[in-house]
């Protein structure tokens, strides 16, 4: 269909569509009411159901029903939205069931305000929920990374039987980028053999539960899920570097952050700092690999975010201490500038930490 | 009234009392339905007032109101539903409200089971909400704790306003320790002129919200929010150490693990090998002095925990590297025995890593 | 496909279906439940949509929703559930839109138990909700009857763009009788040129509210309304008479317990007592025709109710003094006896009054 | 402490205190927000409790918690909220449990609007919710006459352990009128052996519930129910008849419209038209008494109503057919003028009908 100009919130919903999820329970909030919108309108097209849950809480309760008949299945919000739905979100984890649930952050905590943020970073990789879980987290930084990373997701939710959290903040959700749908893409089938969609005669009944009363029983099921997690830690690691290689310091920023970084490290490169970039594009798990080529011999990371400082703690964790970890960000919905962050290389390249 | 005997979750209910909580709204959820049953019955009793919300979401907005009121106010739950609760601890960490926020932690995630756990430990540390914010997590080990705890909790609150977490798990909310209360211990009172309790004619109307539009505007507060949780970093770290000084092996434990932890090292000790132990009693802000001065010296540190390992993150955050960090923990709601504790031992000395 | 032994609440399902009923929201209770399983299991069959709602105040939300787009859609539940229906009723009665409800009336007030009972009569016919509205009521005696009347109740829910209820008991529900679908059957198909699917490009955007802050314009409304109620009245009556020629004495009652008055009447014919039966099949309209042209010649009528005595009031109103209206009634559950009717005629027959 | 000027919504509220009510939940809806507010800010001073619920669902089954412990409890409501209550309603009925429950009606069906209306009356006197049962409904016209009828409904409620409603209109609401409150009246006080406060060492355990599984014992309950309903029956009904005696057409109103009536009837009495006014005050149980004085003789009676027509089915139930019954309405939030009563009035008395 070549390319289309399209709102960030909206190439989520068609991305979805494209990737067969027929489902979506949700509940608008600013800034990513779009996304419900368009699914409203989109689903009923191809044969799918779009329900405007009462609640976030209904709305997470309805993707759990949904996942469990195995079908692809998707909800959205926005920070409030998405704290109100951490209960289900560690209900699918119990149960193992596959889901993609989107985050597109505004600036907190509380109510806060409509404009973008990353200070979900914490609840979306170390478990908003309770009990011991991880969810995958894709943070894409361009529309067209939203088409292949949405299509991912749901990949990734199939093949662990896992729900997937989808990152953006409220400047991707609203910003407007031509985009191409790759048409007569297969989508990919995962065979479900647990889905309660009856026992077609084989006499054994399917039950989905993350209940299990038994602990000697409900600690196997941990034990089973920190394999799967492993699993993921081991194979689904996503990460782009950009001039790393003779990298004096390397800056650290996912999302729409890292496209501003990606300036700033270029107008240092023009004034020779040696400046390089490491954007995670799954959050969870993090990249640790080119952390761990680099950190003996740089002089200093720097993690930019839009966030009082989150990520910078998992740049800390596997930095180790073989390198000075600094931070610089911007919160309340302020997205940090090109020039902001450029003065922030220029400081480190001077000595200077502030 | 000399020592009495009863249940950890009431005694968390009776020290409330103590420390001038009037108001508590909440919604019973085993293993700690007993705090809430004590409260229906005791709060009368002190002209105070107990009510049973629909759910977990009624009852932490409730808190947000009596909080805005200026007097004292508890709520409490287990696992799932303090996952409910996220949206509203944001919420008050947003808008500077003092509360005090009980998790009698169960195996998770989803419902799990009804046995003990420590797996929401980056749940309450790490901000299970949205937004930058932390709330000071305080982790009694024995039920007379609690009841200096609780207190420490609503003055913390208070002094800073801002929600508080006292975290337990299944076995301290339901096991009997006598304990006892100092009675006319004066309340520690603390001014509240934020308090939305009329303007008594001075013309200024108090508001109470996390909301604010201006993303300069809401900046702003969130620095401010920085520097509380800066000072609170700096002034409330609680923790307790064991035999560390001449310590070849260091042993982290919080709550009722720390317990049976120090049971084990004692038993280690009697074998003649240099083991410890530091507990931290405020989860956050996490004790790192303890840390920076055994770091360099010990042969490694070993994090125990009723989860598949979280608090252990934190461990490696301070070590950086300085030192092995290992881990052992039991999940599901299985409670590590002595035994096991001082096998993983012995296995450190001996030099096996697992 | 022949007859089929069916229970009740299966027989309206299968039957909304057959009227092209696509969409089912509702809640399960007792002695309904099997409706809302039928239908889950049903729906998906043909396309359609079934939906266990959060709550019955949810559940006649959605069908507000799926009405307002013009699809035949439809609730059920049973009398406390029906209770909180009745904002909803209000509502839909108001926006005027079609739909079908259905209230398996059980013992009361309040929880009661989950035995057949008439006394939502007054619910159902006086308006339960706020307002002056009507609601047509169909209360079928057969389960082939009901086949037939859950057809007239869409029919005429689209007709007259209003909520029509389907009032059964508990035995009807429960109960099995063979019942015969007529296959081929053409569905009515009514013109929605109102309905919220789209302007298609006229220009002129739909609203579907019962909002109208203008009192003069929601007086215009209501009287609109009325002109409605009143066409209703005119052409939606439906009853059967049976031996009322030359009865002495009429008994009046309306579904299961008119099938066994009708025994009764039976028995006392056989001891030559000249009694009739009225049994109303829409409760409103109120079938006043029957009594109007019998209550200048009898010697009375008889209402039997499983209630306390409700329907009996409209046959007052409609008998206006001109003959005794006498009253037989059971209630909680409790439904009456062929004997005890007959017992009832009888002492009638010997001029004595209770 | 003499006359005081205050609006009929704050009238309720004050009166409800000086009843010795100390309860109240509920949730703003206008036209009685100024109720909710009031006593937001009244029931503290008084050692009281306010609680403003999550919903009117919430909130009415908050009222059977508090009236369950034998306290004076109140809630309040207009049309949309009241009809969200009926569940609730039905469930103080079943129970057994006195309470008071406001509706300050306004225009409908479904949201209609916030000018004043009677065209609740239908769903507060047959029973809006399942079930056989009956509330006891006063309607004041005055403001002078809440502060009667407010004591009533409290005595009524606690005499018959009942839920008793007090109906008003939007105008009545928001009118401002001088009232006094006799203060040292004497607070009448009921003996409550039932109320869950304990057994207080008899050893025989409370139970209030609605729930009856065994229909024997549930339809004695019924019968219970149904002797009480005749004893209330018997002696609360309350009505005022002005210029009765010598009339040839009476009116008939209650609440605001009554007074409107009333200056209509004066003026038709100028112009020589002998033509009274009955104003039920307790409309269930309906005034009969004056009726049946009456309707040998008179030429016709006319119920004015701020509704389609409701009040006069009751009218027509008593009169049966001894006159002619007319009717005379304004709907949709419009006040029918004393010149449009006046009209009618004189419409009746040339023998016009329409």
């Amino acid at each position: 269909m070549g390319k289309v100009l399209m709102k960030g919130n909206e190439v989520i919903a068609e991305a979805a569509v494209h990737a067969g999820c027929k489902y979506f329970f949700g509940y608008p909030i600013t800034p990513q009411s779009e996304l419900v919108a368009y699914m409203a309108r989109r689903l009923p097209e191809v044969g799918g159901l779009f329900l405007q849950a009462e609640s976030e809480v209904a709305a997470i309760n309805m993707v759990y029903g949904a996942a469990s008949a195995g079908v692809r299945v998707m909800t959205s919000s926005s920070s409030p939205g998405f704290s109100l739905k951490q209960e289900g979100i560690s209900y699918l984890a119990g149960a193992q069931l596959p889901a993609v649930i989107v985050n597109i952050a505004r600036g907190g905590p509380g109510l806060g305000n409509i404009q973008p943020a990353q200070s979900d970073y914490f609840q979306v990789t170390k478990g908003g929920g309770h009990g011991d879980y991880h969810t995958p987290v894709l943070a894409p930084a361009s529309l067209q990374e939203i088409v292949e990373l949405t299509k991912d997701a749901f990949d990734i939710a199939d093949r662990y039987r896992t729900p997937v959290i989808l990152l953006g903040d409220g400047m991707l959700g609203q910003m407007m980028e031509p985009v191409e749908f790759t048409e007569g893409t297969e989508i990919r089938k995962f065979d479900k053999p647990w889905a309660t969609t009856g026992t077609r005669g084989d006499g054994t009944p399917r039950t989905i539960t993350s209940l299990d009363l038994d602990a000697e029983s409900l600690e196997k099921r941990n034990w089973e899920l920190q394999r799967k997690f492993a699993a993921i830690l081991e194979n689904e690691v996503r990460f782009e570097t950009y001039l790393t290689k003779d990298a004096d310091y390397i800056m650290v920023a996912f999302g729409t952050v890292a496209r501003i970084t990606m300036n700033a490290v270029n107008k240092a490169r023009e004034v020779g700092v040696r400046v390089g970039l490491i954007r995670p594009i799954s959050l969870w798990p993090f990249p640790e690999k080119p952390f761990l080529e680099t950190r003996g011999r740089v002089k200093g990371y720097i993690s930019v975010e839009m966030s009082a400082g989150q990520m910078v703690e998992d740049v800390r964790l596997v930095v180790e201490g073989h390198a000075p970890v600094d931070f610089f960000g911007r919160t309340g919905g302020i997205v940090p500038t090109q020039e902001e962050i450029f003065e922030k290389i220029m400081m480190a390249a001077r000595g200077v930490t502030v």
